[in-house]
């Protein structure tokens, strides 16, 4: 591979090159960084960068040893996770020329792998929905969702190949589908939280973004520190998963697009040996779209207290009129809520009994066009709620052209074998 | 009562006499600053104080219109919550001169309440075992526990009469315990963690302390935005409490001051009308000490990844310590970890069935002799690893003169029925 296009490796390619001294990291990043200097003046991807001190960390990393899974490798951070050497945003104006004192843990253990902290990405408004500049790259005019947009959009338009997201309601699935790549939320709890805006604590989790399910597994073996993650992709699967193709009770909402992509999963799948066979809809489960929607706007209110409190007026109307419904739940309908999402919780198991992962519409359709909305996370609340791992694979096109794609989910806990079914599956569907 | 003596004041008392506009929160910041200044150069349980910014906040609250149920009560912040207008410095000299940029959201929410913030109570380095210069106020030569070692001795003291805590371990209880005062950890989960030093995303939790339930529960019911918690111990149980006494798997370890305690609350309650049955032990409960061990030890290294990377010479060899142990348990064992966590939060459901609520011990016994230690959190450990909201009940005196209590523990999310059934045996235990 000629220099100039380095940035097009994936990051397990990569990786494993510069872990054989085939490759300087020094060189990659180079690539990288012109990739972005080429390219992000119209995607927007980047808060902050910082190129010297990427290719000063890169240069240390080649004249040293291999200090883990990622050595060499850029990251992008979205602007959530706090950095000491880089400007922290959160996506607001309120934090324009914040700088933390310390990494998030996350930024830190994967920075202990050995990875090189690019730049921090484009995150919406203190991840709720008021967008940041970023746009998708494939049509610029089209949101590339949020709110790990610049996350999503970095990988898509390959400045690099891994980044870090969260996610609270749909914001690492989101962004990955309307930007056709892999993104991986893990199980809530399985990544330390530290040092990474806290928005809600029953919902937000930490996972990443790939073009590939094992470079995406790579990223969540450093988190999870759960080796598992990457090893389930390394092999193909002795046997084909048993996948359960769940519709939800708003499969009403998906276009054309979805559901000529549900179909093609279906019998591309199926011909594979895959056992696909319909989920049925757990009673009740229309009500966790909204228990999803009033804990999110509970515990925002609440977790984002000094900033409703003290610098409304630097707030979006967006956000503002989030703050206001979250007041509105008063705290024994929250405590209620809790107590249901955690019946909720042990109830879903029922799901995997039969089941090795749940595929699911992972959006309504494309990326919708402008860039002052980042699209309906609909799809992604309930399994956000319950805190099960999530993966969306990108498989087909829709009528605009934009990516399209669908969601695995799997049981609590079960993140080594779902990311080991979505590569099976992600390879049989592209194919 | 006399302008000199109003430190004393109880909150709840206090709050209500602010309310009714007999009691000016100037005067009783002003007699709360008056036996800080004049106790704590003995006690150091005060890490940062600002006395004229404290002043002129309970001077402005005075002057308006009542802004919640901590209006113009002075509040103790532990110093691992981040504070904007104080100094923060987690109990470590890595942080000595840091001041955060936000309010942690407990701390804004106390505040929205109207609470004044009197200043930063002395933590252990990030909430671990190495201890601050913070004395037992009931007699100097003893720890007043940890790791809310100044929260829980400057209301002990008097110093205020509310204070914020957190617990990842023993945190809340055992200082509690050792200074002889109520400690309340709510169910995890229901307070938001924003802005708090995270240590250990599944064990943290947030809380606090007062001298009577009613007082803990006042704070309890703003932290969690339920007002429940404060109704529970405005009047009297209807029926008196099934009480399930609980010795664990660990009484041997207890001395003969809580084997005392024991046996007079066992007879108390039952005079008094409670149900007192043994509640049997739960089988396999012995081992979830060291589960809390290795998940504290495992998510306390990664969680603080960047101290332990850039500042390991400014770091306590205990604590090295700690990141050393933490390192070693890899991450499949704890995935497993925690997936045998959430089987035992399920599991333990099961003990509520026969009881209202769990009588334990809190403490092996009396706060040990020396400032070098803050004692053993073991009976705390398996509480804190289920998530279930505890409360300490101090009513004892041990055979060195010191507190001794006992604490009462409840199922996960009845934080109200707990301090209704804490006050009721509260109430008889020292009557």
């Amino acid at each position: 591979m000629s220099q100039s296009k380095l940035y097009e490796l994936g990051a397990a390619h990569a990786a494993t090159l510069i872990a054989c001294r085939e490759l300087k990291s020094e060189d990659l990043v180079r690539s990288c960084l012109e990739r972005v200097s080429e390219r992000d003046t119209d995607i927007h991807a980047f808060a902050h960068l910082d190129a010297l001190a990427a290719l000063a960390h890169a240069r240390a990393l080649d004249s040293g040893p291999i200090k883990g899974l990622l050595h060499g490798l850029p990251l992008g951070v979205k602007d959530l996770f706090d950095t000491a050497d880089l400007p922290t945003s959160y996506g607001s104006s309120v934090y324009a020329n914040h700088r933390p004192v310390a990494d998030a843990a996350s930024v830190a253990m994967c920075r202990e792998a050995g990875a090189v902290v690019l730049g921090k990405t484009v995150t919406s408004e203190f991840a709720f929905f008021h967008p940041g500049p970023t746009c998708n790259p494939h049509h610029r005019l089209h949101t590339p969702g949020g709110s790990s947009s610049g996350s999503a959009a970095a990988v898509a338009d390959r400045m690099l190949s891994l980044a870090l997201g969260t996610q609270t309601s749909g914001s690492i699935i989101r962004p990955a589908a309307f930007c056709g790549i892999v993104g991986f939320k893990p199980t809530n709890g399985r990544v330390m939280s530290a040092g990474v805006k806290s928005l809600s604590p029953t919902l937000d989790v930490i996972g990443g973004f790939g073009r590939s399910v094992p470079d995406a597994a790579l990223l969540g073996a450093v988190l999870t520190g759960d080796t598992r993650l990457m090893d389930a992709t390394a092999q193909d699967l002795d046997n084909p998963p048993r996948i359960g193709f769940f519709a939800t009770p708003n499969w009403g909402d998906v276009d054309a697009d979805i559901q000529t992509a549900w179909m093609y999963a279906e019998q591309t799948l199926s011909k594979a040996g895959a056992s696909c066979n319909i989920a049925p809809t757990p009673t009740g489960f229309e009500s966790l779209v909204q228990l999803q929607k009033e804990i999110c706007s509970y515990e925002m209110a609440h977790s984002l207290s000094h900033e409703r409190l003290r610098h409304r007026a630097q707030i979006s109307a967006a956000l503002n009129g989030l703050f206001d419904e979250g007041m509105k739940v008063d705290g024994i309908s929250h405590a209620q809520n809790l107590m249901l999402t955690q019946e909720w919780r042990q109830k879903i198991q029922q799901m995997f009994v039969d089941h090795d992962v749940i595929l699911t519409p992972s959006t309504l359709g494309e990326a919708p066009l402008g860039l002052d909305s980042t699209g309906d996370p609909l799809f992604c609340r309930s399994w956000t709620l319950l805190g099960l791992p999530c993966v969306h694979i990108p498989f087909a096109t829709g009528h605009r052209g934009l990516p399209v794609g669908l969601q695995l989910v799997a049981a609590h806990g079960d993140d080594h074998r779902l990311l080991a079914a979505a590569h099976w599956v992600h390879q049989r569907l592209t194919q």
